[in-house]
């Protein structure tokens, strides 16, 4: 059960301590993620070279925050430092958020979300229902980087994976599952048109990141993070008149984020 | 001869069909150009590994969709993907948009364009004078990624151009030319702020992709892309008070443009 | 002395040469920066690859312009190119504007510094506190890419640096300090919201390379980049609801800045 209190505690908890995000994430969404996680209160780092990302693994244990990790645009040597790097973040205790952009859509994809989670049990695990099931079934082809299944299946394959990984699964779309194998809780909070802008989904697995770090529980940290990433979505869409105003008023309702709006539009 | 009703047509195929739009592109416009795609109702993917690049073209092709390559931000892996992309492409009949950005102002640029469209024809190529006429006759250096050439020898190099590769050119300008080497149509909208926003043009490229990607006449698909171009850019002009409020609501003009507004504002 | 008058002259100077920015900077803020650069009326170019970084510094000596290097996201092969064309630049006069992003945070960055550094001197170095500090003392390790130093310490700093490496150093915070080892200046415009926009030091730094490129005391130019972006800032500012409105209307205020704000805001 997600209660608008236990949230704003959360919101305040970032705007005070400031946790250190650290992203390595895809070429696409680097700046709008980044600017997603200081509109919250977070502090963004991008680090992605082998040689730096354990130490700066350290350096997010030592201040306090998390690792997001972003498969949207690959290439080997991003793979070794996202493995290295995971690597780090689970024997310093960092928690870990991992998005599997694109699952399912190529081999490569596919087979690196089960390399990396092999070897890594992330701390979180958050995509669309297509991303989820691909990472689940292997045989699933799905269309690039949009989500091509429904949410019916949505709650089995999540519960599943996070069986699998013993890790939170969070399945975004026009309802939010998030799920620890056992239970889940929902969300319905966002906004058709945020589809429309590109990196959404991206965004909402740095801002539970922000969240994961100050909030030991991951069910409750992604549910939280969803929870912010949909009633911002939702402010911004009153306010927007297509995509391009849409992402611009979602940048100020994080940052203007009050009590009052979390417990308005809770659902 | 360009017609409002055939422009509608296509947006229209676009917004009902979602063609996947698989760009191997730069690092400057990889969010902005993804954003254009998705408002004006098209599936963007960003994938340039070696490893999974011939298998997103099978993807674009079973779904439907089109390619764009754009050598903004070269190095040589990404140059081998292109490469591997546009064959791949090449042979499953999936339009190839081509842009040459820089084309003249490096060696490497002028000498990787030629490589890669003396390997593979494109379906068209799209950029500006200086950009054309470099690919043309590789003594002409150009300033950066601007444009240093007007458009009065612009048609007789775009039509030379078109001519060897076979393909449809498109020179974007103050005046837009594309010819297919015999017929040319001209474009006049637009406005001249909209040079001020990085990767404008970069934006009519992966914009021409979504038209060729539902409109299998590359001369019409290409015009029409450039004349919503121009018509959004007008759009957004009208209510912007620089280029930062003009690229924002160049995003919401495409998202809303309807056919009344191609109707009135088609030059 | 920093004079509004002579800010003014550099601007228009800007907007009359539309200097060649030659960047070889971060993946979070390529578009950003690209776009800052032509809302002042300068014409920003991104190229990295080995194979182009020299001639591209011809080009830039030859139609006038300036080189920033920026390490905010590193790897192997960028350091080599950023090594090349700093080299090129020195032997060609064309002034090199450095920005350690995220110095102290990792041995990569600090050490990358040092070694570019020491090869080739800069015009102009920019960072926040913690950044110019860790350049001066290996043992200070900062939070990521955000300063946790106020400014006390940095302007001894900054001049101990600015002496070790002969060139202008600019320590941005809430008052910006500005030295070429003996002398210096201070500017006192901004606005705190700009911390939650990202990479607006990475602006700062390529818009004190805009100055740069057409004034020749660099310590004039650095004090003259500051004070435009401290002003844009100020004005945007005025309009923002949030740090999503502040990036926008800071663009249009780089474009309509006018000799009238300038003399205004200046502090």
């Amino acid at each position: 059960m997600i209660e608008a209190a236990k949230i704003w505690l959360d919101v305040q908890s970032i705007r005070a301590r400031a946790p250190l995000v650290h992203n390595i994430t895809n070429y696409v969404v680097m700046n709008t993620t980044a600017n997603a996680l200081l509109c919250i209160g977070a502090s963004p780092v991008m680090a992605h070279a082998g040689e730096e990302v354990e130490e700066m693994i350290g350096l997010t244990r030592s201040v306090g925050g998390a690792l997001v990790i972003n498969i949207g645009t690959l290439s080997q040597k991003w793979i070794a430092s996202m493995s290295a790097a995971m690597r780090a973040a689970k024997t310093l205790n960092v928690p870990i958020v991992f998005d599997p952009v694109g699952a399912g859509a190529t081999t490569l994809r596919t087979n690196t979300c089960h390399k990396l989670l092999g070897d890594v049990s992330p701390t979180i695990i958050r995509g669309n229902a297509s991303e989820i099931m691909a990472l689940l079934d292997s045989h699933i082809q799905t269309k690039g980087v949009d989500s091509s299944e429904g949410a019916p299946l949505a709650l089995d394959s999540a519960k599943a994976l996070a069986a699998r990984y013993h890790c939170v699964v969070c399945v975004s779309g026009e309802v939010d599952i998030i799920t620890n194998g056992s239970d889940h809780v929902t969300i319905r909070n966002g906004h058709a048109m945020m589809a429309r802008v590109t990196g959404l989904g991206c965004t909402a697995t740095a801002l539970i990141a922000a969240f994961a770090a100050v909030n030991p529980n991951p069910l409750d940290a992604a549910a939280h993070g969803m929870a912010v990433m949909g009633i911002a979505g939702e402010m911004a869409a009153e306010k927007a008149v297509g995509p391009g105003t849409l992402q611009l008023h979602f940048y100020d309702a994080l940052y203007n984020l009050s009590r009052e709006e979390i417990v308005k539009r809770l659902k």
